[in-house]
């Protein structure tokens, strides 16, 4: 379908949720939605038990209506709007989810787990999830599209500020409600956009995912009572883009709608990391395994990168969320024990001694001749070798995808880390075949624990 | 109590709510406490069956657990968040509420519902409830002075958004948090700020208050089950202030904390709509009454006013939402019935062939020279008679502030029109001796229909 360009912001992406068809969406697109939602769901069920998931089934769990949906890797049964928020936090809790690269949005933490929720709750097939799913993030990326790079920049943690509208979009389009209602919807969701990077390295940043899931399921069941929402309210000269300080690109919201998927440039990471550290690894690696290095040969570790880079990852490490964001432990994982896998990254691992000592020895430098993204090793050894890498596109990125053979190992190494038991097998199997599953309980029925 | 200005913001607020004793607050903001929460409930008696509210109720009873929270004037229960969501929606639905007139912030609205749910549901006394109320109004108005006045131009409806914290700090005081807690509490609601007024003149506005209270008692049970926060969230820079733009004014955050209270200067409505437009209403209603002005006899009718009167009043009424916030209707009002109450600015009353004819003799005038508040209108009659009165000080101003027994005939006026039928001399009486009550039930249980 074609949507009226001249349309205010959140009418043409209401055009565009109520009007696409199953079978218009492109197939590459409805295959990444079932990529994008299988590798979320395992990124869930690898920290079903940790302290910030179980806290926040705690805190909602008295506040919690009927129903039943399922807490990915947990025995207890929620509501929509609980286990919307309880999924999104545990699913983006490693980092490890999902990224839209030129937002830096994680697309699915916030749609992903409302679009689940409520397709089982009201027996919606599989056709319908991938379709409202792939929507919903289509509609969130758009938006991130439109302001960034002033939007991050200036203090907004995207994924949740534009999340809040893509899960409201996907909800609404599960409901089915009309045009008019789907544009309150998502200026109901702007009414409720929110989220801090400076709080990005402690819990209030699983607040702020978890409320985007929460708060769009929330925003079309207020659209579907009638409330509305200013039709400018993306766009208007008080609207959400301008609040938060942008002039918003409108072509990155409504032009090619129907026709180009911003979505469809969705990565999938293999290291639980900070996204620029992931050519940091494969280097090293690189380099572990050319040259046989040894941890007691190296003697010191230079690595080279642009101003983002540096920005992001040269940093002092205290726990396993700086772990996460840091040159010198990238270098460590990949130099030292030859993996950068989730349990590289725990607070075990981040804390021993062995680690520490050898983030001492990485130096981070900065080189903007090197394009965004692309990392420079250079090792010297004890015995005086000195060998390089350079790594442009990390695995993962656009121009190295992981396949879905690589996702799957992936969901099944966080199975297996989250420890739940659950049928990861099953998950997988149902996760490919979900365009033609009538109903997605026994997709969900995989994550509960045995 | 003093605070340590070095403190970082959250820091300092957290330390002021927690330390403070109820009896080191003066008596002035303690009474000023009683008169708040009266005037708020009151407003609240008078929509309980509006669509709006009726709508929210319906939306959130299926998410909510068990708890017994009162939504005042209705029979249903609710838990504490959404009893929160829904009493914010209607004590803020008329914008008849409190206004705190340096920062435009409505105080009650966000901190007032889950102050006294909570409060309610842990068997809390008058007088915590008075001290919580107080502390978080502070915490709300003093986050709303730092970052006035480009926080509201830029487009965030700051009721909302200071809000959240102001309801946060004071529902972290009624559960007993430590400092370190309740500044994690400020902080995860800085995370959950929200709410755009290029939405106000929808329903989606209430979505934003609502929440406010909402997300409040969330960020005080997240921080409770040990979930934290940036300590720089508000000042930091990519923190709150600077995310939505504004380097905010330390001093108007930490100074004084403990001897000054911006939340002394909270005001009352005597007229149910936008705060600018109520020197136009007594300039009417005095050229009413001392010209014995029969509408028959009035030609023609000019209002001048400084930049703010016009930009917010000088509009197309095409429903009670502008109407409240337009000059040519509150002539219209003051001048056809002699009165500016709830039913004049009725659906039936603005769109009453009387009303939009007489709304049409209005013309609204920008002089400059007239401070901010005030407002010129000259009369012409048929018979070619001019009149003229200047207001530079509205009814329930700062300088012409409301009396209790005012703010009593309001609420029983708000509750007659509201048509629950409940104990509205009860409410009073309970209002006026809250310090001295051993918990807030009796209080609260005037609020039910009869």
């Amino acid at each position: 379908m074609a949507v009226a360009e001249a349309l205010p912001a959140a009418a043409a992406l209401a055009r565009f949720v109520v009007g696409t068809r199953f079978d218009e969406i492109p197939a590459t697109v409805r295959h990444e939605a079932k990529r994008s939602l299988l590798n979320f769901v395992g990124c869930a069920l690898g920290v079903p038990q940790d302290p910030a998931v179980a806290a926040a089934v705690r805190v909602l769990m008295p506040f919690c209506g009927g129903g039943d949906a399922v807490v990915y890797g947990r025995r207890e049964r929620m509501d929509v709007m609980g286990a919307s928020f309880v999924n999104a936090v545990a699913g983006n809790l490693l980092d490890y989810d999902d990224t839209h690269l030129p937002t830096v949005i994680h697309p699915s933490a916030a749609v992903a787990p409302p679009v689940l929720a409520v397709a089982a709750s009201r027996g919606l097939s599989g056709a319908e999830v991938l379709a409202a799913f792939a929507l919903g993030a289509e509609v969130e990326c758009r938006l991130g599209n439109s302001v960034m790079p002033g939007h991050y920049a200036r203090g907004w943690h995207i994924t949740a500020t534009c999340g809040v509208m893509g899960a409201a979009a996907a909800v609404s389009r599960l409901l089915g409600l009309d045009e008019e209602r789907t544009a309150s919807a998502i200026g109901i969701a702007a009414s409720q956009s929110a989220g801090l990077v400076e709080n990005l390295s402690t819990a209030a940043k699983n607040v702020g995912v978890g409320n985007a899931a929460r708060n769009g399921v929330f925003a079309a069941l207020m659209a579907e009572q009638g409330y509305a929402a200013a039709p400018t309210c993306i766009e208007g000269p008080l609207g959400w883009a301008r609040a938060c300080g942008d002039e918003p690109v409108m072509s990155q919201i409504v032009g090619g709608l129907g026709s180009r998927y911003a979505f469809a440039r969705n990565t999938y990471k293999p290291y639980p990391a900070g996204i620029v550290m992931h050519a940091v690894i494969d280097a090293c690696l690189e380099l572990r395994t050319a040259h046989e290095l040894e941890p007691a040969r190296i003697a010191r570790v230079t690595v080279s990168g642009d101003a983002l880079l540096l920005a992001r990852g040269d940093r002092v490490v205290r726990d396993q969320r700086d772990a996460r964001v840091s040159i010198h432990h990238a270098a460590a994982c990949a130099l030292l024990w030859g993996r950068a896998g989730v349990p590289e990254f725990s607070e075990a691992c981040v804390g021993s001694a062995e680690a520490v000592a050898f983030r001492d020895k990485v130096e981070a430098r900065l080189d903007d001749t090197l394009p965004t993204g692309a990392a420079r090793v250079q090792v010297q050894t004890t015995d005086g070798e000195r060998h390089e890498c350079v790594v442009e596109h990390a695995r993962g990125s656009i121009e190295a995808p992981l396949s879905d053979a690589d996702i799957e190992y992936k969901v099944r190494a966080l199975a297996d880390m989250g420890g739940s038991g659950c049928d990861v097998d099953g998950l997988v199997r149902h996760a490919w075949s979900l365009d033609r599953a009538g109903d997605v309980v026994p997709f969900l029925s995989c994550t509960l624990p045995s």
